[in-house]
């Protein structure tokens, strides 16, 4: 009997211990600093994707992480580091973003970006710039310039000279490329009638973005986009959406997000993992898979994240074919991947 | 020694119980369908704000939600009634919506707004637009009409033209009122040379707002704005973000939010309520009074939501000094509250 009591109290007190113990322990650190970017997810075909044209993309985002490295070790700030390491990636033709941005319905250029500050929770974005080269260092400007989130339009560009900023000529962001492949979609819509912009699943998406924790403690995220190819009718997806395409919080995690805008925005994704890790007590991992693999996949959501908590740890799930993604952690070797 | 290990036993026994009860029991079901209005929180004055122009307010607010209560009755669909509602209110001069929107630095009218489905979790959005008398039923069109969630400015407008939308001349929008008030605001700017539109803490804001939940136990939510008086730069703010100022699925809650759009963007306000309750399994009272008395008010935050859940049960909170709300359950008497 006494040795009954013993084992029930033995195993009830584990029980309440285990009950208590509903949130994780505290992870060790994994990184003092470091950064996560992606170019972007889409279905590229791994037997075609190959030689010189592979070794470009992989070389522009190891040059992209290395600058965005080396201002995190100098004790530089992750908005610095995100700013930088978008910049690049915008000025390259590679990457729907910045120059290389794809082409709307009408053949113009119309780009989205946003930046968030985990420290402050602060945040800028601006939606369907025409003339702006470097869309996310205008959402800078807009969450540092001014008292607002988010600028559209025209009403950014003003905004834009008022700082300073100098427009670029809508020819600027011209790629061949791109241009060749508007031609082809317009002659396929043509013929089938299509009126709207439909995610071409044989593409990758494009769209950039970093996100980084500085020596400080300090988290942030950014994105920068040309959209949807043959958009129409002012569309914006959820790259300039604080929240959707976007967030980065100091208590949880800095998030960037890439593929099908319209589940994105619906699924408030970025800060759906933020509210994962901070209520369900998920680590970035789990709470990153959950809403890419599960919720996203069960709506028919293409795409990916990359992300990167206080600690250092990172994530970067997705549910397509590939994704341009890559990491450099403490100031490491810098690693790229494209395929699972 | 036994009763020692007998009490001993019980209190375990008792704390396990507790342990497995972080989630609340299901709460009764408060009402079979019912909806919640709003009107913009603000700073009204209870002292001057009476007589007349108060009965005007009273009788609006009542005559948008009997409507709104008539469709549910009859088992009409909690999206009809949030887009009858809001119709309602944006055709009154009396809110800062369709008809009697404030102006622009330009002395222009934009309007916002935005509808989501609980059921489905699709969502429409238009940002920006100058000829649209209803802003919350082209949102519904592009929810229902197009692949995309938000549309923006000219693009939003020639959507609206393909979708048959007749247009309306900008004068349309006019009121006495809100010209008189931006000629006051154009005075002062234009004396202390204030380059951004800032808050008018004396002011309402006006947005209107509806979440409802019909027979069939769907949730719906909508919101619709002019936004900030002298707004400029194609400033956005939260009205037209979906998981922002507009939010719904059926599992959690509906909301719909006003207030000072940049601090409900970055706290990503009507997702966060939804979360909380998802995650942290809070009832919407507490989940909503958690946003909007903490966390915006820590942030200073101006503003208020409206929330409605699966159950009928209701939160209204605001942090500001008055908010025009209402609520309609089960077809019984309309409820109107202006002041705490």
């Amino acid at each position: 009997m006494k040795i009954k009591t013993t084992i029930l109290l033995i195993a009830l007190s584990l029980t309440v211990i285990s009950c208590f113990k509903k949130v994780p322990e505290e992870p060790g650190r994994k990184a003092e600093f470091g950064l996560v970017i992606h170019g972007g997810a889409g279905y590229i075909n791994p037997d075609t994707f190959t030689g010189e044209k592979k070794q470009k993309y992989i070389s522009k985002l190891k040059e992209a992480l290395t600058k965005g490295s080396s201002i995190l070790e100098k004790g530089g700030s992750s908005l610095d580091a995100v700013e930088a390491v978008i910049n690049i990636l915008e000025n390259s033709p590679l990457f729907n973003a910045g120059k290389g941005a794809v082409f709307t319905a009408e053949g113009t250029n119309e780009l989205d970006a946003s930046i968030m500050d985990g420290k402050t929770l602060n945040a800028g974005a601006v939606a369907g710039v025409k003339h702006i080269k470097n869309p996310i260092s205008l959402a800078r400007l807009v969450m540092e310039k001014s008292p607002h989130v988010l600028l559209a339009g025209d009403g950014a560009e003003a905004f834009a000279i008022e700082q300073g900023v100098e427009l670029v000529d809508s020819s600027y962001f011209f790629t061949e490329d791109r241009w060749k492949y508007y031609l082809k979609v317009k002659k396929e819509r043509e013929k089938k009638n299509i009126s709207f912009a439909k995610e071409n699943r044989d593409e990758k998406y494009g769209t950039v973005g970093c996100v980084a924790l500085d020596k400080h403690g300090n988290l942030a995220a950014g994105t920068s986009t040309g959209g949807m190819t043959f958009k129409r009718f002012g569309r914006i997806g959820d790259s300039p959406i604080i929240g959707a395409g976007t967030y980065a919080n100091n208590n949880t995690c800095a998030i960037s997000c890439t593929g099908h805008g319209e589940f994105f925005i619906r699924n408030v994704v970025a800060y759906d993992i933020s509210a994962l890790m901070e209520y369900s007590k998920l680590p970035l991992q789990k709470a990153a898979e959950k809403v890419v693999m599960d919720k996203l996949v069960k709506q028919g959501g293409d795409g990916g994240i990359i992300g990167i908590d206080k600690y250092g740890n990172i994530a970067m799930p997705f549910n397509t074919k590939s994704m341009f993604r890559g990491f450099m952690l403490d100031g490491k070797e810098p690693v790229i991947k494209i395929f699972k």
